[in-house]
């Protein structure tokens, strides 16, 4: 049995809908976030950094959104939700997951997170005021230069698939119209008519 | 034959590393930052980007160093850069080169590339102001709760390694005493012990 502890309209998203089309034993414990409760000393105890997703596994603790993916791909093969045999594929999966995490989710922090990386709220307005054009920026490259179609890595779908959805959702509140980008925005419309995905979202309590 | 794009004291020392590691059959390409030769048109081509490292491999391109490091990995096994058989423990070396990339990295560029999340200069002076306190708090995090020691993972040298390494070499820079930190200041060590690594940096042209 896996536990999967998450907050809605977080990354932990990618790592539940994996799971889900993974057909895991697991359940999702959700945290509220409102109530800080990702920085409760019990929640810390599992995952130092406060921070979603966390995956309690039968052999220890994961975190961290491209580790949980590959290890969900690698723990149900059946499922076939990356090309584990074929190295050179499977980094672009990857490669791919990592431009989210570390450039596209790091851009898109800068409007509810800024104190992170700057104290002094001019400052923090200074960032905010830069999210629209840094999503759009990253999306741009998305949607001309990385995203094959109708999947991330072409005809065959991965767990980049449920990762790219899961932030390109950020769009909207981000200021960006996501139909800008209309290979992005096939690719959300795909998989918001997966029924895995809906069952994850009625899970999670929240609306495509 | 691989060919690694790379520019000295940048993350792409991690892969460079690994290579070496392997014994791989590659050449590594330096690029003048300075020069903003990872702007040229020829080097876009290769990586949208506009960033190292990139590998060119006989089936495509790759980017994104934790990407490149596994693909490695799974390319020379005799290496034993990862323990690949193993989901979770290869999961445990994932996760922690994805907080080097998604959190550690991004921490150390809001001093030299604070114009990528705001325009004005004052609210660059505010991210540079806060960059030796995010990477005492990261390293803080690895010091005690990830590093296990003598290696990432424990007694075992994975891909994590190099790109501790390549990361840690930043502290000095970014106003943190390694020192502070015995765990990783004796990593560090240890790292510019291996003649693979002191082959990268004479090849690199920069000091330990």
């Amino acid at each position: 049995m896996l536990t999967l502890y998450y907050a809605p309209r977080t990354c932990a998203l990618a790592s539940h809908i994996a799971l889900e089309r993974a057909g895991a034993d697991y359940r999702a414990e959700r945290l509220d976030f409102a109530a800080n409760q990702q920085r409760s000393p019990e929640y810390l105890e599992l995952n130092p950094k406060g921070r979603v997703p966390t995956l309690v596994t039968p052999d220890g603790i994961l975190t961290e959104t491209p580790a949980i993916l590959l290890y969900v791909a690698q723990t149900h093969p059946r499922a076939d939700l990356a090309p584990l045999g074929d190295p050179f594929a499977l980094a672009q999966v990857n490669a791919f997951a990592s431009y989210l995490c570390s450039t596209v989710h790091v851009a898109h922090a800068h409007k509810a997170r800024s104190s992170r990386w700057a104290d002094d709220e001019a400052a923090q307005a200074s960032m905010k005021a830069k999210v629209t054009r840094n999503m759009t920026d990253c999306f741009d490259l998305i949607e001309q230069r990385m995203l094959k179609g109708p999947w991330v890595i072409g005809e065959r779908y991965t767990f980049a698939d449920p990762y790219l959805y899961t932030i390109a959702r950020w769009l909207e509140g981000d200021g960006v119209d996501v139909e800008r980008f209309p290979k992005v925005a096939d690719h959300r419309r795909r998989m918001a008519a997966d029924p895995a995905v809906q069952r994850v979202l009625a899970a999670q309590g929240i609306a495509d």
